[in-house]
């Protein structure tokens, strides 16, 4: 049996986890330093839970979990009325096919038979699991509540570049306020991690609420989903696209001419704003659209990253009320979105607890991990696969023995060592599996060495040799500490 | 909708994602400082890398994933034959009993449409995967190849106290080596984990060929499993209980009779590898289990742990050859296993690589946590949930705004700080926020303070109140560091 991983997943080895923890490592200090605490929520969550929080394309990229034991134990037929007639009916429709024929869907209709063989499912996201949790979880916590979650998240995507089946979310949010200093801290978040990742970026932000007034502008306010989802696509697709799927969605000719501006206009920041104030007029939800911008670019203090206002930034999440964000890479040909967020008025509603603003972040740290290989933004420390900073060799059973002993007091003195594990007499071997994984010295434990406790003790990267003692060696590597 | 998780499922707060942390860290940090490299695997298998890995009983607790979009299309009644007879037979029984009496269950065998739905499973342990790793990488790896792997794992098992249907493992293995030196080194890294962790343990170990041996000896060789898995339940049912699985399984009177010492013996480590040395007798792979067994006693290195040879542990899994492994809490009322392991000489070689001998172990994390919950093990700063160190507080828009510069500059100088997000003129409403969230220091912003350059800066543990620059507050909280 040849094996193989499903198809949009990933193994990470030694190199590529010691770069994706060399990222995690500052989002996560970043996310504590600004006051976010963690939790963890469980990877399978009740099917209801998740269902209707994404969007039909959103519900369908679930990943269902098959009930344990007999799964068709369910009473499907009886419930959704399949009778005496109807089976009938398909037994002679069945008789004319013949077998082989008939395929199991005629029978069985896979949405309908679902809910009978699936009760849980793979969590897509880590927002309606933090939602699910705070509900939960209410009369515990104090408000308002940061908190930082860094988890796989599953979505059954056709895989591409950059889009896996597997990867995870490092998000942080902050429920029960609904200042606007939080969207200020969350921008001067992104701005100080990608810093320190040196990563350079555009941080594109735009206001749920100008969408919505836009849509009560061109008398479409039921429309404002189908609006949203076409505005989306204007990287994809281009004006003409959005233009095409807005008409098909029904907007009318005359609707669509008024969002013209939106879709061609290129300038700064504060001439976008003037675009959005003629746009959105006298509508009340987009003055208020439009005063949360100008606050946010007014009061932004940024060491780093680019702001940028994107009047056709939509996001395609149906919870976002607010602000919404995207992040971009703004260098090299590979520039997904590397961050998301937004806030969100009623999150918490659909499980039962009301008024609860919040707004929130997602670093995507696959596609961080992509940008920063192609931009060759690893450090070398970090590019450099590490390893145990020792090995000790040895000839026999005897000297491997007495290595066990050596090991244990360089670890007590947080060294990081091996012992060769085979037993054999070439030397040559062993220093070629030093050499093989980057380890940097090479203690050499012989009958001799044993006698006179002093052991042999090379550098591998200089090839100088040297005898030490046991304390001398610590002190050696304790000084080189830093070198590898 | 009240929300709710899936049973045997968990959410963990700050306050135990603390306390996990802190065991994760220990176990990482000495997985390193022994030389093993992370890797990490996908969380989805393909459901033929791992049925048939794990015994029967495993199989079952495999969970397993819907094909996504419409997952009945496959020709599940085709393939199975369910031609037109079987149809008509299963018609006419469907006209006896009626519309609703006939469950789908009696047209569909769950096991048989199985791999028509479902293609793709959950992890159920590590081991597996590395295997599957491994052979998958065999010409980019350095053999001996020592790789560590802390993910969660699921298992559709009844829950119950200390057992859940997703926790995580922590493994460490070696693999190419079958050298002893192996097994003393991970004893010396379990001796050191459990140390640092302050977690009295006792660490049983046996050796598998005892047992190949035994089923030798008794004239049963075929029975080596049935066995194995009988006598790994004498803890829960006693010897009679091991003795009537014996005899249900086929074994003979005779050959129970002469296993009875075993099941029977109280001792010293070296009473009982006499014990074992009579059973065995002349079987050659007997003698050179309790010579590896010998071995491990004189030559292990034990700082705070106790090793105990356990001539009666088995160890369910299918894959173990040589010595196994298992850890249990030597206090209190909780002493389920908390670390499992052993060695396997053949576990890649289901997926075509052969002789590759490996041995590793596996960190119970999640019963780790449990046991030192109930010891009460876990140090006064972990156990007590660490917030940021400093909250702003601050009376109106142009005083919080304030606060966004001064939390910057603490930042930078890695002092974790917020700013309270909404804005209020109760300063007490802000300081009992602080107070709820055990954040240490308070420093009040209002008009006088920005003029001034100092700030009201107050203890909230000791109540003292002070003035301080912004440069005298960074030395302030560096040096109260350690403090809290």
């Amino acid at each position: 049996m040849k094996p193989s991983i499903p198809k949009g997943t990933r193994d990470f080895g030694p190199a590529e986890m010691q770069k994706r923890q060399y990222i995690l490592d500052i989002v996560r200090n970043n996310f504590e330093l600004f006051g976010y605490q963690p939790i963890e929520t469980p990877s399978m969550e009740n099917i209801t839970t998740l269902t209707g929080k994404y969007g039909d394309e959103g519900d369908k990229l679930i990943f269902k979990i098959l009930n344990s034991g007999d799964y068709l134990s369910g009473d499907y037929l009886k419930d959704i009325g399949f009778g005496i007639e109807e089976f009938t009916r398909f037994y002679e429709n069945w008789k004319v096919n013949k077998t082989g024929d008939t395929s199991l869907s005629e029978l069985l209709d896979h949405k309908a038979l679902l809910p009978y063989i699936s009760e849980k499912a793979l969590r897509y996201d880590l927002t309606v699991p933090f939602a699910r949790y705070v509900v939960m979880n209410q009369h515990q916590i104090t408000f308002p509540f940061k908190r930082y979650q860094v988890q796989p998240v599953w979505r059954a995507d056709r895989p591409q570049k950059g889009r896996y089946r597997e990867f995870y979310q490092c998000d942080a949010d902050v429920i029960g306020s609904d200042s606007l200093i939080n969207e200020l801290d969350l921008i001067s978040l992104m701005d100080k991690s990608f810093r320190e990742l040196n990563v350079p970026v555009i941080i594109k932000f735009n206001n749920r609420k100008i969408l919505s007034a836009l849509a009560e502008v061109i008398n479409e306010p039921s429309k404002i989903i189908d609006i949203t989802v076409a505005i989306d696509k204007l990287d994809k697709v281009g004006k003409d696209g959005v233009n095409k799927e807005l008409s098909e969605k029904g907007i009318s000719a005359k609707a669509i001419e008024t969002l013209q501006p939106l879709l061609e206009f290129k300038g700064d920041n504060s001439q976008k704003v003037e675009v959005l104030r003629k746009l959105v007029g006298n509508n009340e939800e987009g003055k208020k659209g439009i005063e949360e911008i100008e606050y946010l670019l007014n009061n932004c203090n940024l060491s780093f990253a680019r702001i940028e206002l994107d009047i056709t930034l939509a996001r395609g999440l149906n919870y976002y009320t607010g602000t919404i964000f995207e992040v971009k890479a703004n260098a090299g040909t590979f520039t997904p979105s590397i961050l998301g967020g937004g806030r969100y008025d009623d999150l918490t509603g659909i499980f039962g607890l009301k008024n609860m603003s919040g707004v929130g972040i997602s670093f995507g740290i696959d596609r961080i991990y992509d940008v920063m290989e192609e931009l060759n933004l690893f450090p070398d420390h970090v590019s450099k696969v590490s390893s145990t900073k020792l090995l000790f060799a040895h000839f026999d059973l005897d000297t491997q023995k007495h290595c066990l002993k050596l090991a244990a007091r360089l670890r007590e003195n947080n060294i990081s060592c091996e012992i060769y594990p085979d037993v054999t007499k070439k030397l040559g071997k062993q220093f070629e599996y030093a050499d093989k994984k980057n380890i940097p010295f090479v203690c050499t434990v012989g009958g001799d060495e044993i006698a006179s406790q002093t052991y042999s003790f090379k550098n591998m990267t200089s090839g100088e040799q040297k005898k030490l003692s046991l304390n001398e060696l610590i002190d050696e590597l304790n000084k080189n500490r830093d070198d590898i």
